[in-house]
């Protein structure tokens, strides 16, 4: 039987995990990283391997299954932070004088 | 007596707790926070408050202490988000001409 701290718990992990499709998005939609700390999410996803391992040692598969969803999306940030992460940012508001990377606003 | 699942999940919730902490430096220092997401942390917030509040209902010391923490630094990070999140970050290399966002190499 599902008790209120069951489903507490559910809800908890179903947010912890989704929540980071947005920061997932975001990096996509504006073509940026630059703010995204490479030590938060490599950290936190050495955290979250240890998680997913800890929840197949113990056999407890929501454990697994939280885990793993967001292994790959913290995996994916980090990605995305080495392709869009650059020191220098695009400039994303208009075009400058030449001082910039050469990428240009459209 | 500890065991190696035991040593294991303490290294997890290790790591997945103090993983904000970069980040959260990360902002302080460059005072920007525009490519980080204010639904990735809205919804983390929220989730990580839902885990406070079962272990609080299950009375497990290291579920409340390990998201009372993320939980402070997850809400701090929205706060600096606020602070330093506008659609125009504040110009961190010098003073532009008007077209650009105001970065410049140094």
């Amino acid at each position: 039987m599902l008790t209120a701290a069951d489903a507490i718990g559910f809800a908890a992990a179903t947010m912890t995990t989704v929540s980071f499709v947005p920061q997932v998005l975001r990096i996509v939609r504006t073509r940026s990283a630059h703010d995204i700390s490479w030590w938060m999410f490599g950290i936190f996803s050495v955290g979250v391997a240890l998680w997913l391992g800890y929840g197949l040692i113990l056999d407890a598969l929501p454990v697994v299954l939280a885990n793993a969803v967001t292994l790959v999306l913290a995996v994916t940030i980090l990605v995305l932070k080495w392709r869009y992460g650059r020191d220098l940012p695009p400039p994303r508001y208009g075009a400058a004088q030449g001082t910039d990377d050469g990428r240009k606003a459209r």
